[in-house]
């Protein structure tokens, strides 16, 4: 188990100087005890991030904890609909929503002592409510995942009572700041490079896995990997590739699933079924190493969103060396410089256009692959994140301060 | 919320004196520390246990933390083929399987620390093997809901290394136990009246729920809840209420639920909804206050268990007077003494005539009713699990002993 080598094993990555820089910083706080707070062990980038990050964390010696809260499926409802209307839908908010959703965070806060912890850091709006049941003796982080850009006005009135109480806000890319008084840091995510989902295939395997699901490999692969969700655009996709076929000689492979409590999901996925023709492929699977597979042997990976948190999924591609046509939307463009590492794109033209040229160009594709190789590495590896939440504790070690934090710091100075 | 309320709602039931000596011994132990752990929030009686029993006893000032350990689907098909044999079912035990088994557990214990804790409760095999990654400075013990009559040897002789490392074992009822050095405690399990399980309901309410799932009122109800599993031995209760239909006019209720990961519960459900006649209604829903409904309404509920490991179903039934038929299995004749508050079957035929005598003789039903909620009130509210636990906490208070746990010590000395 690689895994468990924990940061040394990053050396071949980020090198030795960097790995010593993150246990120096890991050793100046061992001394603190952290938490993170989330309401879900499985399913969702959230629960895959702090799955990852947690173990890291323990392994660079800093006791770090991850308490998931429970809920009844009222709960669950309600806080899905928060999601949504967080991220620009609508929501009718109800006295009873808001005593259903505080009443089960009230039941949470009973059960959870964090009197022994330095740092509380609580993810996203599910279980927000909880620093309300706290006396505070460390500092609390609100930690959201979520794109705050344009969320459902009565809601966030709502929702900033609570989360005014946090010493800070950490938000995944700068757009997604708010109006608080206090401040607002921004750590995008970061893959964990020794997870099924993106540790090093061969050739064999990967072709095996392909074919373990019936997907042809005799031809160039576009791929997408995304929940079925409208917000993804699958269908643009659809019809990007049926454009971009009249040229080129490809297959086209979705890779979704659906969440069991979202209805929209089952009904894009089934008009999706309906797409389907030669060499246009529908799947829904949970298969990490399919992911892995699809994207590593991918010609070009397709991330076409219209609206979207960060995009996880593009990063991964990227860390594989595979050239990325991106949905100019959400945290996108944080990864891809247009040209660069891969391509932006604003249509269904554009995109069909950019498969195009990069099914005809394997030396672009190339160039695009290395390059996108080297954003990650730089940006977006679990070893940046961890290295910022080291600082961040740091920070707060001595007193209640975010100095040293200016570089990430996206209200106020920067 | 009458939940909130904690112990005092408890006075009506139990009397003030009780609630006072439950108190008093919460005061003595309310500078400790104790964390429950398990493998799921979700499903099953355990998690619904530590629901209401964490939030009891932080109401009654006794910190009390729930840690869930969170795996991977691998794990939980091991650990439910690990389950199944320990009740006595077969298992191919693998090095592959105990590899994935003990890793999962182990990335477990590296965010989980314990350190200020003053006992650590674990439940059940699935986090059995935590115990073995901490340097232990309170007691361990081992809470095991599981029937461990007669386990399977190979698999036993492998958990035992773990079970041996623990202060002390808590089972279900006496048989479970095993051949342990250390002592073994037991502790019936107990149900929460303020649940919505369990809680009152009016005459209308009940009709109401039943009427939306359809059920006829019309006539006698014989109920029984259950997963949809060949222990509970549903097609043996088709058989005995057919039988008792050629004598007495009733509708039989077969209400249970499938687990998604159990496809022997499938097929055991579709083989009843063969059975399905007039007047024999197969239901898989889960609707804590459908439960409620059904038992509070049946002229007869019935559990005719071949193997049951505790049997709640049956105390439920008992505290809303309602007669209840039970296999004598597992832990039911710990409940029911045969013509005092129930009956005790070993045979379809038995079971049928027990129906039949119970729906024609109302004056016997609320003979065993009225006696059936003495019997729940004396031994199987939560308030007594609570104060057994307090118990325990009282006996490591000082020292790491268990005296004065004598009363439900059940190797050694009674």
């Amino acid at each position: 188990m690689t895994r468990m080598k924990g940061i040394e094993a990053f050396k071949p990555l980020i090198g030795a100087e960097s790995v010593e820089r993150i246990k120096s910083k890991a050793a100046m706080v061992d001394d603190m005890h952290v938490v993170h707070v989330n309401s879900t062990f499985y399913g969702g980038g959230v629960a895959e991030l702090l799955s990852s990050l947690t173990i890291l964390m323990n392994q660079l010696g800093v006791r770090t904890g991850w308490r998931v809260i429970q809920g009844s499926p009222d709960f669950f409802s309600i806080t899905k609909k928060m999601h949504n209307a967080l991220q620009g839908g609508g929501i009718r908010l109800t006295q009873l929503k808001k005593d259903i959703y505080e009443r089960v965070v009230e039941k949470n806060a009973m059960r959870n002592h964090f009197q022994d912890h330095d740092l509380v850091m609580v993810h996203d709006p599910q279980p927000l409510p909880l620093i309300q049941h706290y006396r505070r003796r460390c500092p609390w982080v609100w930690r959201c995942h979520v794109d705050l850009s344009e969320p459902h006005e009565e809601l966030w009135d709502y929702l900033k009572q609570f989360v005014s109480q946090y010493d800070a806000t950490i938000v995944s890319t700068r757009g997604y700041t708010r109006d608080l008084d206090s401040p607002q840091l921004r750590f995008h995510p970061a893959l964990d490079p020794f997870d099924s989902k993106n540790v090093e295939m061969g050739e064999k395997e990967i072709t095996g896995r392909l074919e373990h699901y019936g997907i042809p490999t005799d031809r160039p692969l576009v791929v997408q990997i995304s929940r079925f969700d409208k917000w993804k655009d699958p269908e643009g996709v659809v019809e990007a590739f049926k454009k971009a076929r009249e040229e080129v000689d490809a297959t086209l492979v979705l890779l979704g699933n659906i969440a069991t409590d979202d209805p929209e999901g089952e009904r894009v996925y089934q008009s999706l079924m309906d797409c389907r023709e030669e060499r246009i492929i529908i799947l829904s699977k949970q298969d990490t190493s399919l992911v892995n597979a699809l994207q590593r042997r991918a010609a070009v990976v397709v991330q076409k969103s219209i609206r979207e948190g960060f995009g996880l999924t593009v990063t991964e591609a990227m860390w594989k060396g595979t050239a990325v046509v991106g949905g100019r939307a959400g945290g996108i463009p944080s990864q891809i410089t247009d040209g660069e590492n891969g391509f932006l794109v604003d249509s269904v033209d554009e995109c069909a256009e950019r498969i195009k040229q990069l099914i005809g160009d394997e030396s672009l594709r190339q160039r695009l692959g290395e390059a996108a190789i080297e954003t990650v590495r730089e940006n977006f590896l679990l070893s940046r994140l961890a290295e910022q939440h080291l600082d961040l504790m740091g920070s707060f070690h001595s007193e209640f301060t975010l100095e040293g934090m200016s570089t990430c710091r996206v209200n106020g100075g920067d």
